[in-house]
């Protein structure tokens, strides 16, 4: 049997928190999905990663900051961005309902 | 401005072959999208790839078989499956109308 699912089941969007599962984890890449239920990241705040992020939101919408661009992103379903490593970017505004769906590649630069 | 784009938009169906697009292409890491509008794998024949690959079901539905299992595997949008490489697979049938769209991660093993 390989391994299989569906973005779409087996989790649960939660008020408090955004929930992160990874799917599959090999030496340099990680694919996973989120769950964000309204969460954003905290004023200020700005991810600063050592590896690359490709994102695809799959369901809901969200709007995305990135370092050095003059305009938000609002992402709707099918919308990726590859955000390269060290590239600073923060989350500032997700659709709590129904919930926000991301499918991510983390992956060494 | 970081590479984006979205998985539904300029990318036609083609009822003559499957359209397959990169969208990101690192060593040992690539990163595409294909459209099927009703293809499927010729009678007998069997991918049999050197890398693992993960796909996802973005829209549309397909019919995969994979060797050794007794069932054929029904995907819907959302249904992902991570092949490893040499497991031997083949596209038994894909929807035409609206066509089928397939995100895909080839990497290294």
């Amino acid at each position: 049997m390989v391994p299989h699912g569906n973005l779409h089941e087996g989790l649960a969007a939660d008020p408090a928190q955004e929930v992160e599962e990874t799917l599959l984890s090999r030496p340099g890449l990680r694919i996973g999905r989120i769950v964000s239920a309204g969460q954003a990241s905290p004023p200020g705040f700005w991810y600063d990663q050592a590896e690359d992020e490709f994102v695809l939101l799959v369901a809901g919408e969200a709007v995305l900051d990135i370092e050095g661009e003059s305009t938000s992103r609002r992402l709707r379903p099918g919308d990726w961005v590859h955000l390269p490593a060290r590239r600073r970017h923060r989350v500032a505004w997700t659709q709590a309902e129904p919930p926000t769906l991301w499918f991510v590649i983390h992956h060494a630069p």
